[in-house]
């Protein structure tokens, strides 16, 4: 069965789009001398986990226990779990999944710090710990300076952890070479006082996680980088495309949808909406709205409703009738993923069959 | 045990508010002899649509037909699909349908009405029709005028069809009293401009179907209607209280989570994200962000990751520390519900189970 005759709308993956972006990345992690650890939370699939371990991943990272437990399920043996693990229930499940994976954790706080070393002690495991550390994302991470120095000290010296080195998140290093070249310098600057401080503490450290997908060309720049956790990669969105990180041939992910009302003059809505699409907005690039057409790259989905997506025909170059497909490419994969239980897989068309999103909903 | 010591993040639904909202709207339906035909597509859950009809809902609407199919296998036998419904997989599954509920569909196209009579006809149904005409929404319906007209007469002449009279959608009857009423004055003069349309025609029609929740309370204004589906209104959201159609007492569905990092100055990050609460704006009222925080409504989720939410603590009225709860009150209950496997159940915080969002992700 060929795509154009799948019921819409339908979350697509062109596997021979996917396969060269896998395999891409993992060539230049080799090449550079980078650990791999990508981050699951894009696809929340064990086909495709397996697939970046078999192409020399050094493991998976995942933001939510669920996840953790969908992939240690599915016989995925390494994990890095990049998000802070607070309260009983998760430090049970926690213990639960270090009987069956190695798990390492990310924290920023010494409350974090002092259950898991709790847990892990009673139950006689050690954990790996990267300590965030905020060099400009104001997300998570503490800032370069003595309360950072101090948590990684706390971490090397309480039971059952064991402290491996900083994380940092850069979603932001991408634009113009010149902007990039800018945002590459003033990172080096940060991380480097990242060394200077635990240096000057005498600490140690055998890991430096970084990066993200706008920047993943660009990680070998990054002074003292040991391994990285791109995402979106592995199918690439507008976002990516935006950013220049990627081209229109290397989305892997798109969502087939069709035209179900012209009625209202200068506009075509789709049967794709924020139900199928997610309100994620258009972050990089000129772009408006929350999708473009492949077929006419001037019509985009400029808003929507639940299940209305709505086309703004300001500027298409073809007229479009009730019944006609389109191609989205969708701003950011990673939540639109996480809104379908299944993604029909397909090489140039024609349709192999659907992968389960075994860690769809997984929110804790 | 007490939602307080429920694992976060986690949606919870409020049983004694929710019931309250049921049964004010059919209430008030009754009292002034209006079908209400509830909208489905907020809970997705059979649990809940069975109650709205054992108060007196008419039937119930949806807007895919996955979710039709999923309360026909609940039991549910008067299904309204109030969206256009296109292509030979749609129509085989309709029929399918047909078999086992009383169901009518919304079109505002010759081509949908010519497809659904079509399959109707060789199947031996009769299927009612409404048709959407545009009030000023812009987004389905055809302006009221000749195409609207014919497009109805068509729908009396084709076989397997009932005309069964209008629809429309008025999102925006709502605001101060002076706007409201500026409103609803300049929605009644478009009635009856639809009204005087058909009239002229020689058309004749037994339902008029409108509204949403926002306009709940002032159906009964709006001239000629014979029936409404609101939606929103059995769980409310910060939407809804933000254009005054609750208040936060008639709120019934909450996100609890937990604060995991304080580590960056002047604000605090949950555990909850864009993929547990939705990047739906606040559409109605002066505030900004992704949620409130009901223990400090000046808290509030003002940007989100994935699966970080960030609590802007400018205005926060006490300091807030790695393990805290806190009960966060959504944007759009709609989408939200629609990323979550299941919903907690509850009366005034102590848990009876979790019903499980069995529409949840059918996109067509």
């Amino acid at each position: 069965m060929h795509i154009s005759e799948l019921d819409t709308p339908v979350a697509v993956v062109d596997l021979d789009v996917m396969e060269r972006n896998l395999s891409r990345a993992a060539e230049y992690a080799r090449e550079h001398g980078i650990a791999l650890w990508p981050h699951t939370k894009t696809h929340k699939m064990p086909e495709i986990a397996r697939r970046q371990v078999a192409l020399g991943a050094a493991g998976i990272c995942v933001a939510k226990l669920g996840e953790a437990e969908v992939m240690a399920d599915a016989g995925l043996e390494r994990l890095f779990i990049a998000y802070p693990l607070v309260g009983e229930a998760k430090m049970r499940r926690l213990m639960a999944l270090c009987e069956r994976a190695q798990v390492r954790v990310a924290l920023d706080s010494e409350e974090v710090a002092t259950q898991i070393s709790r847990a892990a002690a009673a139950a006689g495991h050690t954990i790996g710990v990267v300590v965030e550390v905020d060099t400009g994302t104001r997300r998570c991470g503490l800032p370069i300076g003595p309360e950072f120095v101090n948590l990684c000290q706390r971490v090397c010296d309480l039971p059952g952890l064991e402290f491996l080195g900083p994380m940092t998140y850069q979603g932001h290093i991408w634009g113009t070479p010149e902007e990039r070249e800018q945002k590459i310098a003033a990172e080096n600057e940060q991380l480097g006082r990242v060394y200077d401080a635990l240096t000057a503490a005498g600490l140690s450290w055998s890991v430096v996680s970084a990066g993200s997908t706008p920047n993943l060309r660009w990680m070998h720049r990054l002074r003292g980088v040991t391994e990285m956790r791109p995402g979106t990669y592995v199918f690439n969105d507008r976002n990516t495309l935006g950013c220049g990180a990627c081209t229109v041939e290397d989305t892997a992910l798109h969502v087939l949808a069709t035209v179900v009302s012209t009625a209202v003059s200068g506009q075509a809505i789709i049967d794709a909406g924020s139900k199928t699409l997610t309100y994620d907005r258009h972050l990089s690039g000129r772009g408006q709205g929350y999708g473009v057409v492949l077929e006419d790259p001037s019509v985009f989905v400029s808003t929507m409703s639940e299940e209305h997506g709505n086309l703004d025909l300001t500027n298409a170059s073809r007229s479009w009738r009730v019944g006609d497909r389109v191609t989205i490419l969708p701003n950011h994969a990673c939540p639109l993923v996480n809104l379908h239980d299944e993604l029909v897989v397909h090489r140039g068309g024609e349709v192999l069959g659907s992968w389960r999103v075994a860690g769809r909903g997984k929110v804790r």
